[in-house]
């Protein structure tokens, strides 16, 4: 309902008249947001103005009082660019007051250059292009499988220069394959991206084609013609796959020195044309901003068993000196987090029988999702899982999440709550070579704001870690090992995040040797050869790579006169060795010696590859022995 | 020509008994090679059997003589797990012999478990999915600008399970768009992924309408027919878009207790299995191989112009103490680059008013590519043109290479000339917020396999840096800077790669303030202001992040008592600090201190970023004063 007073409605409306008023309001607050802070982009807000003013006066069903509840639609700008016209339409559903959208992109301000979840109804921060759509993928399908049977409405804003990236297809595919007919795409294709215009221009059929081909439902339309906007929506609401909109529109639409004209991508209006445009529009300074009530949100089935208290996870425990493969450790781990925690949800690239979360996916079906071969999908449909407070984990190959590191990076943006886990770390995976070893996986992660880097050096490490990580908040990249590695630690060991483990050590030891995963078995085989040579050696196990146990390593700094040397199955920048070494930030460091993969691996069996880039027992005992002659 | 000596033919034929016989040697051969690895994927080779013993006798140009000539026409298995049919059909060209065969996934063999260019035939590595395609658009774009004209042919053998990474669709985007009819996608649609049935199975029409949607042609063949596969190449042949064949395959086919069966992906046959299976298909130990005539490569006209010596290179110079933002001088340089280089070529993410890549665009239209937004498309097309000697520059926002970070990391593999350009590093960039802001991209690079870093502080630094980068083969990586910042050093200044520049300091320095960037200008306002305090410091430009600049930081490290301490405009794992740390690898290292942005930044101007993030000259003093009071 659209009303000129504050105060909000509670039903839809579709009246002609009342869309075309909101949207002339959401054009001006574009325009007057953009010109405030100098800078952004109220062209590419502008097209898209008909088309949210009838979903936001007509079909998004949301409480404002609850902006997070998983009975609500959603509404994703994938176009994060158009910000200035999600906080219009946000302004206008009372949620944002009229003084706070003139902060737009100050410095301290919620209501920044891109969207972010500073904004309790943003899910998901977006500006880097193409992941709103597998964001909207990821809250579909879990809440189709669930209790509550997936009938909220899942509004995606597209802009058409990310057509061209294949993550959208990627999305397309997936969400018509698992039948996620709550799914709008809404494309504005305004013909002009940054530089110019797109590849397809206003050849609307040929994204229709596209999104068929791929098993969704497509129609074309004017995308300033509100009737058939309201038309297409109410089709929409019918389909039984997820549905793309295909509006054609003009970047500008509606100020006639802006319409469809070049040049004007993420500029601001300066105060004469900024008063031109509001002119137009019809925008008068004092007259009282209209309202939208928002339709009210579904009454969905009760979610109760959803949310029960968690139960006690019985972890799998391994007897210590047996071998089992880290992987096959988190695997098992995954299945007991996953019967005591009812909103654990995993998904896997396609390569389940290798992280072997099909374990999981055995155990819980409706809570495995099978994303193939796509990790960009995967990573931001988790994304999407998390924001309506499921705890995803999502597991492929180590190498093959760099497919999707910015996903990764946006989750930071978005203080997501994302669990990774990368299976086949390193060389020591042997003989399929270099394209399937994970080796600046490390670094990637290390990288991520706000992350914790895991890897674990053996079977209930691991199932401890995974538990760890599903009662934490954040990103977490738990790296696993392809091989089966000894157990070292009784399953009664308790491994908290930033801690590591001394496995040899005295109070004479002359130098540390920090390792992590499997070199750390490299790690205590070089102790026992350096025990032969008569050299005392302490064996540090940093499990946890960030946070990296800063205390131990200090100590052990102090307390070793050769140093402290590291050995990891990773690049040798990073890595552990670079986290080591971040230990010593704002204090003189010891002498280090890091052992890590300085060669290109081929293919050769996994302890040929641990010798070939020098970071086996041997080199280990190499390194001490040979750089620091006694 | 198909025959049974090992003296290669000169013609091609079409010959259906040939092919058969041809065939049933691939699979014996990949069969025999993975057996006797014990590893490796002989079903997913066996299902393309047919389809590439038409191909290599019957259509594929190639003069083994020159492997790497452009005029020859490119076989890339995109679905590298496929290697052992890849060195069966070159075992069958007599490119390998029948022993080497055997060493298959052996130490120190070429013939490696997935494909790389250890071997002349194979130019770009594989073995992470979906990126064939977009090598092969590369390839055909380069070369159809190019005085040759574009008219090899680049067959790229796809598997099914990777036709759900969206880094294929836009792939087949670009190469409609473009027009690349040389290009033909020969999708072995086995079915069966590795841990199961792929989304689509069988439904040929259904990846066919996709490909038709974005303008390629498409036909499903009976991929086992080998009539119709002829016809198929044939018609490809004829194509005035790129073709995908979708041919319906059997995973394991010609092998009766393999065919179309679940759980052999991946799974080398044991002997007497193997044993069993080369009965079947007729293999006889003693009999001589057959060996196949490639057709020749097509006479291409003369590229006389293209080969020409490269010309002096007249770089823009910029007057000291003006302001230029780094991106400029990039943009500037690669032109004049461009006009000395002919074989340099640019491809921009529809970014390139904001890259500068479009003034190249303006000078060179003919060796200027527009990608679209497309990164991964991008970065795998500049691997395709630089296997064909072309030298490619790629250019997008930093933190958008991280859409890419597996193309890069697979470019490594494929020991590739890369040069890779980054602009709006850093919080610097200001109000767009952090989607926007390239935070991880030098933890990325600088894991990357012979990587080497770069990061200007001024726009003569930039511009011969640009010029460096030219005349350098491997991955080079330079970050630009989105703001103007003040000209620093002279147009005459050399910057070599692993050097830096002492901007401030004297005998008697107290701290090391190692910057890059925009935080050098940082630094030399701190400088200042320390000097006011009466603490002298020494400010090194720290250009060349990797390598760096390891003697003039170990004498900082000795001559400065209070250590060395750095400011980076990047997060503080993986970048500037952690290369500065590295330095010290098997010494005692300095006191440091690192200042990097740890917090999440939200939308505020550059000056305030950098306050905000504590990377400005205000916390540079604050550091060396008060970590280190006197």
């Amino acid at each position: 309902m659209i009303s000129s007073s504050t105060a909000g409605g509670t039903g839809a409306q579709t009246d002609e008249r009342g869309w075309k008023v909101l949207a002339a309001q959401l054009r001006a607050d574009s325009i007057r947001s953009t010109t405030a802070a100098a800078s952004g982009h109220p062209t590419s807000s502008l097209s898209a103005a008909d088309l949210m003013a009838v979903l936001v006066a007509s079909y998004l069903r949301f409480d404002m009082a609850q902006p997070h509840a998983p009975e609500n639609d959603r509404l994703i700008f994938s176009k994060g660019h158009a910000a200035p016209l999600l906080y219009a339409v946000w302004k206008a559903a009372g949620a944002i007051p009229d003084a706070e959208l003139l902060t737009l992109r100050k410095r301290g301000s919620r209501i920044e250059g891109h969207p972010t979840p500073a904004l309790p109804f943003v899910d998901v921060a977006t500006g880097s292009l193409g992941q709103g759509l597998s964001v909207a993928v990821g809250m579909a399908l879990a809440e189709k499988r669930s209790a509550r049977g997936g009938r909220s409405r899942y509004w995606v804003l597209l802009g058409d220069s990310e057509m061209a990236e294949g993550s959208v297809y990627e999305a397309l595919e997936a969400g018509a394959f698992y039948g996620l007919s709550g799914i709008v795409g809404i494309l504005d294709m305004n013909r002009l991206g940054q530089r110019g215009p797109t590849m397809l221009e206003w050849e609307g059929e040929a994204y229709a084609r596209r999104a068929r081909s791929f098993g969704c439902e497509a129609r074309v339309i004017d995308g300033h013609d509100l009737a058939a906007i309201d038309a297409a929506y109410a089709a929409a609401m019918r389909a039984s796959s997820p549905t793309l909109i295909v509006a054609k529109t003009k970047k500008g639409a509606g100020v006639s020195f802006l319409e469809d004209k070049e040049g004007w991508h993420g500029k601001a209006l300066d105060a004469a044309q900024a008063s031109a445009a509001l002119r137009e529009l019809g925008y008068s300074e004092g007259a009282p901003p209209l309202t939208i009530g928002l339709r009210p949100s579904l009454s969905l089935p009760s979610v109760a068993s959803m949310e029960a208290a968690r139960a006690t996870v019985r972890l799998p425990a391994y007897d210590v000196g047996t071998t089992v493969a880290t992987r096959a450790a988190f695997g098992d781990a995954i299945v007991a987090v996953g019967d005591a925690y009812p909103r654990v949800v995993v998904l896997d690239g396609e390569v389940s029988n290798s992280t072997y979360t099909e374990r999981f996916g055995r155990a819980h079906p409706d809570r495995f999702f099978e994303m193939y071969i796509a990790e960009q999908l995967m990573v931001s449909a988790a994304v999407g899982m998390q924001a309506l407070g499921w705890t995803p984990f999502a597991a492929t190959f180590a190498a093959f999440f760099t497919r999707a590191f910015d996903q990764v990076r946006m989750a930071a943006v978005s203080q997501a709550t994302l669990h990774l886990v990368g299976s086949h770390a390193g060389v020591s995976i042997g003989e399929d070579g270099p394209s399937q070893m994970g080796l600046e996986d490390l670094a990637m992660m290390r990288a991520v704001h706000g992350s914790t880097v895991l890897y674990p050096s053996c079977a209930n490490a691991a199932a401890k870690l995974t538990l760890e990580m599903a009662n934490r908040r954040g990103i977490h990249y738990l790296r696993t090992t392809r091989g089966k590695t000894p157990v070292l630690y009784p399953p009664s060991e308790a491994f908290p995040v930033g801690g590591s483990k001394v496995l040899r050590g005295s109070d004479r030891d002359e130098v540390a040797i920090v390792a992590a995963g499997v070199t750390v078995h490299e790690a205590l085989e070089a102790y026992a050869r350096l025990n032969d040579l008569g050299i005392r050696a302490r064996v540090i196990d940093a499990y946890s790579v960030k946070p990296i146990d800063r205390a131990t390593l200090l100590d052990a700094a102090r307390e070793c006169p050769r140093g402290v040397g590291g050995a990891e199955d990773h690049r040798p920048a990073g890595g552990l060795g670079d986290a080591v070494a971040d230990v010593f930030d704002g204090q003189p460091a010891p002498a280090t010696v890091r052992l890590a993969v300085r060669l290109m691996p081929g293919s050769a069996t996994p302890a040929e590859q641990l010798d070939d880039a020098g970071i086996d027992a041997r080199a280990i005992v190499e390194a001490v022995d040979a750089r620091h002659p006694r």
